[in-house]
């Protein structure tokens, strides 16, 4: 496995396994490799010929007061796992390299994909996102890229540039990986503490209760979104940000639920924000990432 | 010469191209060509192994009182001037291939090269130009792609913006074409009466003066544009949106013409707005589009 650090050659490359008629996949991350990620990379290896993982903490798409500094990077932890799992390359450009002096162009999303739940907490979070992954698709030139359920609101926001902005890369969306409890898998998760791990388990209990009732019957937004807000109840110390039921293709808001809506959730366990979701359809309660 | 509509269609030609390491020359063009865009296209074909000409008049950087619906669409014409010049492939997608329902991510362009000159007057625009250029990109994704000078602010932000988002084309800018007058080409000449183009011949001969002034050794910003506004003054129906003396990469304005300058102007004869710049080197003058 190699590990490239300059684009020009990490464009070479891809360029020249394109041209051998390879299909590329992708795996764009910002490191500190979990089960979460390891799961996008084996389908990626096991569906294409070749598997590009970039590892890339990209500074645009944190706030002034988010984790930039203290996100986590195990570099080598994190090559020794892509190795093991049969990547055949790893990107890991330098912000010299991705952000030079003078740099000022942007891929602006979609407002109404991007104006709300994580966006609405997060000005130019998105904005951010888009920018660094139009960087990379334009360097790899990937056939199909993988990204995981967690980060819903940006999956949904990142195939809508693809679309417009006509890639012609194939996104393919990946289940949520979580812990035995029900914590769903983040880099973030290393900030908590002991007790703050308990507290996390506010966010899947809340998700799961919202899609009992929707496996009961239950259509009516207000109630669903009641079901998750008793159990959230239960968990004063847990500040939450946003709880919202919105379409999960268009996130508008859902007031009856008639077809698949995604339930989002953000949350602060002390200093460390969360997130989670579920897909949810009338009638038939959760759902998996292929039904949307 | 094939005319391609689907896009679908477009990326598979432009790929096989790119597969059998063939050189891929593209001119985005709005149609209505001319001599200044057959010049474009020429050179695409004499140094590229295949040439694409789009034809696609593009609504997103048109402002609500603009000329959208009276530009014009000599398609037939076009497409046969594409064919004589050795073109080989026109791509002339529709709206509903370009923007379909739903639409809505963008490509912001850099904010200090895209907010002066016609960025100032023609809010949005150059978010237009940027968003149908990286969209016809990513689906032709050529080697080298071919601007003229005369929209020089345009071309600056196109290359800020595949330098920014990693395109990885190559940008070549050609020399402004001009009627023996002096009066640049442009497809919206043709809303021009024949007392309006002879008025329009004032923008030439004042960047002129400008010219003459630099090249007898003025590097003061002020005085080099007085040498223009003195002749703008001789044609008092023409009005005068902007003219400025800015910096040829950064477009900052310049004070003291210690580098190679771009001067430039755009006016209103009648109803027709009309642009046209001077690229100036200290102590020569004008210089050719090489030159920078």
């Amino acid at each position: 496995m190699e590990v490239i650090r300059a684009k020009d050659k990490m464009r070479q490359v891809a360029e020249d396994w394109r041209r051998e008629g390879l299909v590329v996949g992708f795996v764009p991350t910002m490191g500190a490799l979990h089960d979460g990620h390891l799961s996008l990379i084996r389908r990626c290896v096991a569906e294409c010929d070749r598997c590009v993982v970039s590892i890339y903490v990209n500074p645009t798409q944190f706030g002034p007061t988010e984790d930039f500094k203290q996100y986590p990077r195990p570099f080598e932890e994190d090559v020794r796992k892509c190795a093991d799992a049969g990547v055949h390359c790893v990107f890991a450009p330098t912000d010299e390299q991705m952000y030079p002096a003078g740099f000022g162009t942007y891929v602006e999303p979609h407002k109404e994909l991007s104006g709300c739940m994580c966006g609405a907490h997060r000005p130019g979070h998105f904005r951010g996102v888009c920018t660094i992954v139009a960087k990379l698709f334009n360097i790899v030139r990937p056939h199909r890229a993988y990204f995981g359920q967690k980060d819903y609101q940006q999956f949904l926001i990142l195939k809508r540039m693809v679309d417009d902005l006509d890639f012609g890369v194939e996104m393919v969306l990946c289940d949520i990986v979580r812990e035995p409890e029900g914590l769903a898998l983040s880099s973030r998760n290393t900030y908590l503490s002991e007790q703050e791990r308990k507290e996390a388990l506010c966010l899947r209990k809340a998700l799961r209760a919202a899609a009992d009732a929707v496996a009961a019957g239950e259509r009516n937004a207000e109630k669903i979104l009641n079901a998750a807000r008793n159990v959230l109840k239960k968990f004063p110390s847990v500040k939450v940000q946003y709880l919202e039921l919105r379409d999960a293709s268009t996130l508008k808001p859902v007031v009856l639920l008639d077809k698949t809506a995604v339930l989002g959730i953000a949350v602060y366990v002390g200093r460390t924000r969360l997130i989670d979701n579920v897909l949810l359809a009338p009638g038939r309660g959760e759902v998996g990432a292929d039904d949307v």
